[in-house]
């Protein structure tokens, strides 16, 4: 059978795919430093020459940051697949702490460790061993077949590690030609770090800092304390507001947009195993801090949540100042799910944190992210082919998961483009994307390879 | 009378002490910065040579940080006065920021303002111009009478602008020799930069840092938010938790130790002229923010307060990071009056901060400065001699106030030393001290020197 023959010929070739990734990941191609701007159109450049080898049609295409990777391929005559666009991103976060990588981030290699073969550089799980698996999973096919296996376009980002300036002018301008029936996203990762999963549901975000301004100039404690009003104070009081005693946001209205889970869902959750003892006890933690009746899995997935991020005010250094501060302010983040408004939660936070000024007290606020919840549709039938062809390849059942993270892009794709975005990858929890020494296991690189392989059997 | 013919010289010769206490405005003796050490030293050695010159058995003696000046003086034999210590630091705070100075800060100068003539330079307030109106006194009063009024200790410190880690072992050390029968402090003000004013309460001082500790490391809050506890949300829900709605502070026992006013001392203070719609005007801001019942005095000079200092967890810097912190601190201190146990707060604020820690969490504490409320015993005749002579001066009933700040040193004569402390002052509420452009009005000098006059003419 012909899958068959593109498998093995993936085993075959899996070193050189692994030194086509080396290649890549040699590329500084940070996003968010200016310096290495010349390296984000080199990376570009690399990938756009590869794929136009597989016989797609691929340009570097400019924004007024990074350039986009646009390409299209069509399979053998008359294929009457769907047409898939796949997304990723080749783009890198920067990496320092430099000190505490135990190798050069842009001089990749592949390690023996523990627990198995990794390779180890910067991007390479995040994301250019990601989206690598989907262009090596097209260069098997085509070698096996001589063609691509049906219509394709690979459209991949320069901007995703510094907030994505372009993306969604780009997609409007771009709308006809980027418009497929689904989009195939790589930049998630594995459940539990072992089962393939597709992740159906991604939390929403409002950030917004909050800014408590009393006095006109920083007072002395001593002098004016008792008498003048202290933001601090009143800060800690709005924050203390926001959560009851069973951690619920108090919020009106907060909730009146959360859906409760489908059965289905829930169903399928409580079978998936989940080890939350392992998940806080990896950080220290081990009793779950969010709503008391809810699960883990529930408080990270498919709840809301309302989170401080940041705080300040007055002297925070070494030793005590007896100041009585002008100002303090707060970051503060709603993850939202469901149908929830940014819109309508950024207007509850505003009005009480204004409920609860005192005189003499006034707030301002910047408007940070905003972003809803999104929720796939996985009524199209191509989620369920994927769930096969993932079990198949990993050889435990694939799940639907959901993820306590905001990734835009999906619901960017649904917003601009009107299609279905569905998120696969192969990534594990102890990669340290984002972080030194960051790796990515030549097991999901392989296997990921084959999983694309599998999809695109039953998809394009 | 003899008197007049002292304050007939003070007149005289103003121009000459201005150019005195202009002299040792040149000297930088500021105490924090090491670069200025061998300049303290030579303010201590330039004070010391004139007490000298003035027929005081002077020294300067040192400490393991800057050094001490202690003059003895007697006055004609057979005098049977009152010893009297005097007590004045000759350090300064430092200049930053410079720019902001219209000039340098160590090149003094007479200007003539819209409001009177002022001696400009850092330290002319505080506290260089007053403890030279002290010693131009005695001055005056050795020209005209050919001795010093009686039996004087001048003690003067170099450290008070930085900790004054020197003073309680040097007075321990030399407590037989620094043992008087009162003493004068001259650091304090005019009431309403008008009214001389003998202060007679200060506040304590409890300082505390409380450090919550969440999870070993910083977390990504869309990866754990919701699951895990966050260090920012509890320290809200403490510090929230230290007032009730009237602004009393909710530790037990908190007030326990606290003693409304003596009738004698409400009555003065109610007649006391106090503008308080522009003591908070000036910053600003117009309702009193303390306990509702209370008068805006009272919350400044005879109630307690919990004030929070700083504040300081997670991201606070531009734009957003969605990042859960694995701690967030805060700066938090209480002003005690009466009896309040410095001890006895802390530990009740640490038992607080213990009983609102959810699981996983853990509170870490540092220890700031420790000081009980030191309320004089106005009982000593002494303080009424002082208040006649004073009104005298000003031709305004002189009052006795309170402070909101902390002045440890009279508390520690009383501790150390045994002998009640009377803290006299000249310095109006514009004097800009520990701020840029700090200035002296001539006539807090010039009737500064005059007010002890009359009161060395009553108590020497």
């Amino acid at each position: 059978m012909s899958l068959d023959a593109v498998l093995a010929r993936i085993d075959q070739t899996l070193p050189e795919a692994i030194d086509r990734l080396l290649a890549l990941l040699r590329v500084p191609s940070i996003s968010t430093d200016p310096a290495f701007k010349a390296d984000c159109a080199r990376a570009a450049d690399l990938i756009a020459a590869d794929l136009r080898g597989l016989g797609f049609e691929a340009a570097v295409r400019p924004t007024p940051g990074h350039p986009m990777v646009v390409a299209h391929g069509t399979g053998p005559s008359g294929g009457a697949g769907r047409h898939l666009l796949f997304y990723g991103h080749y783009d890198v976060q920067p990496v320092d702490p430099l000190e505490l990588w135990h190798r050069d981030p842009f001089d990749p290699a592949i390690e023996e460790t523990p627990k198995g073969r990794v390779i180890r550089a910067r991007g390479a799980s995040d994301d250019k061993g990601q989206l690598m698996t989907f262009i090596e999973a097209c260069r098997a096919w085509k070698a096996v077949h001589g063609a691509l296996p049906g219509k394709l376009t690979i459209f991949l980002e320069g901007e995703e590690e510094s907030g994505s300036p372009s993306l969604i002018p780009f997609m409007k301008d771009n709308a006809k030609e980027l418009k497929a029936d689904i989009a195939l996203i790589c930049d998630t990762g594995l459940h539990e770090s072992r089962y393939p999963a597709i992740t159906t549901m991604l939390r929403g975000l409002v950030g917004e800092e909050v800014t408590i301004h009393a006095a006109n100039k920083d007072l002395h404690s001593g002098m004016y304390g008792g008498a003048a009003a202290n933001p601090i104070r009143v800060l800690a009081k709005i924050l203390a507001s926001l959560h009851d005693d069973r951690g619920r946001v108090t919020l009106p209205g907060f909730y009146d947009d959360v859906d409760e889970l489908p059965e289905a869902i829930r169903a399928q959750w409580q079978a998936l195993p989940f080890d939350h003892a392992k998940f806080l006890g990896d950080v220290g933690l081990s009793v779950p801090a969010g709503e008391a009746d809810r699960t883990p899995m529930e408080m990270l997935w498919s709840r809301p949540t309302c989170e401080f991020n940041g705080i300040a005010g007055g002297y925070a250094g070494a030793g005590f100042k007896t100041v009585l501060p002008a100002e303090a302010r707060a970051k503060v983040s709603f993850r939202l799910v469901s149908r929830q408004d940014p819109d309508k939660i950024r207007a509850a936070f505003r009005a009480r944190v204004q409920s609860l000024l005192p005189p003499d007290c006034t707030a301002s606020f910047v408007q940070g992210g905003s972003g809803a919840a999104s929720v796939m549709a996985i009524t199209d039938p191509a989620f369920e082919v994927t769930r096969a062809a993932l079990s198949e390849e990993w050889g435990l059942p694939a799940a639907y998961v959901g993820s306590g993270g905001s990734i835009p892009i999906a619901g960017y794709f649904k917003t601009y483009l009107g299609m279905d975005a569905m998120l696969v990858g192969f990534a594990k929890d102890d990669d340290q994307i984002h972080s030194p020494n960051e790796k990515y296991d030549v097991e999901s690189f392989h296997k990921g390879i084959r999983s694309w392989a599998r999809v695109l059997a039953r998809l394009a």
